[in-house]
């Protein structure tokens, strides 16, 4: 379950999605690819696919297009605690984007990522475990102008 | 705005509120009273009162009761980054509650409530100098399940 809030014009958006999440071999192609599309040589650290599928309360015009989607994500740890991660579709705008992450001392990974237009700050952390909590802010790339805030519940279930 | 996952059931709410806080005298009655029915000789540190008037887009049986309430906070900081917050209401449940607070190492502050029943956890965190974020989940008093979630984006109007 995700909500977007649209600040400015006081807009709720409700969205139920089906989001997948498989690990992919350090040594496949496409992580070696995109590694090298960034020109990055340090050691990758458990790469992932995500694909997911979105059903809004609003009808977007072009619905096939924003309600679903896919990335390969590839965390490239600098210490326990900070890294980068490659991803092959950004989030914010349609592009490949470079994202910095950091974890706190409770666990929470905080995610920021700059584009040309914004800078997406997500959040996310368990509580419990097979329930996380993901939150998003969408700022101006000036930083204070916020523009969006969303927020998900998301159900962990293990497909063996 | 605020918008509640029911997670079981899928079910969205979303609401607009208005939220005013004020600070309070640290020598006043009220809080005098409040520190003296949890026999509490700790100083209390910029204690406050906060109000709210909530506009959801359920129609709950009882509205009246549901949409507006107030309380007097009173934060007892054990040190810079724990402490303990005196409620004169519960949110979670309607009683007289205290809650441990944390705050993390970029800002974040973590309140944690037991109830009878349940457990609150809450997350406050400034996404900029005039908007924060607001989260909460419901727990069962083991801890294990999650009934609810809910994640607000408040945007701070300051009263001269």
């Amino acid at each position: 379950m995700r909500t977007g809030h649209s600040l400015a014009f006081q807009i709720f958006e409700d969205v139920t999605s089906e989001i997948r999440i498989k690990s992919v071999r350090e040594d496949s192609d496409e992580v070696k690819d995109l590694l090298s599309l960034y020109q990055i040589t340090s050691p990758p650290c458990s790469p992932f696919h995500m694909s997911w599928e979105a059903d809004s309360d609003w009808e977007p015009e072009n619905s096939d297009e924003v309600s679903k989607g896919e990335c390969l994500l590839i965390p490239i740890p600098t210490n326990a605690s900070i890294g980068q991660l490659i991803r092959s579709v950004g989030y914010a705008e349609q592009e490949r984007a470079t994202a910095n992450y950091e974890i706190l001392g409770d666990g929470t990974f905080i995610l920021t990522t700059e584009y040309g237009q914004s800078i997406a700050e997500e959040r996310i952390w368990f509580v419990s475990e097979n329930v996380r909590c993901r939150s998003s802010v969408i700022k101006t790339s000036g930083g204070s102008g916020i523009l969006q805030t969303s927020f998900a519940s998301e159900v962990r279930r293990v497909e063996l």
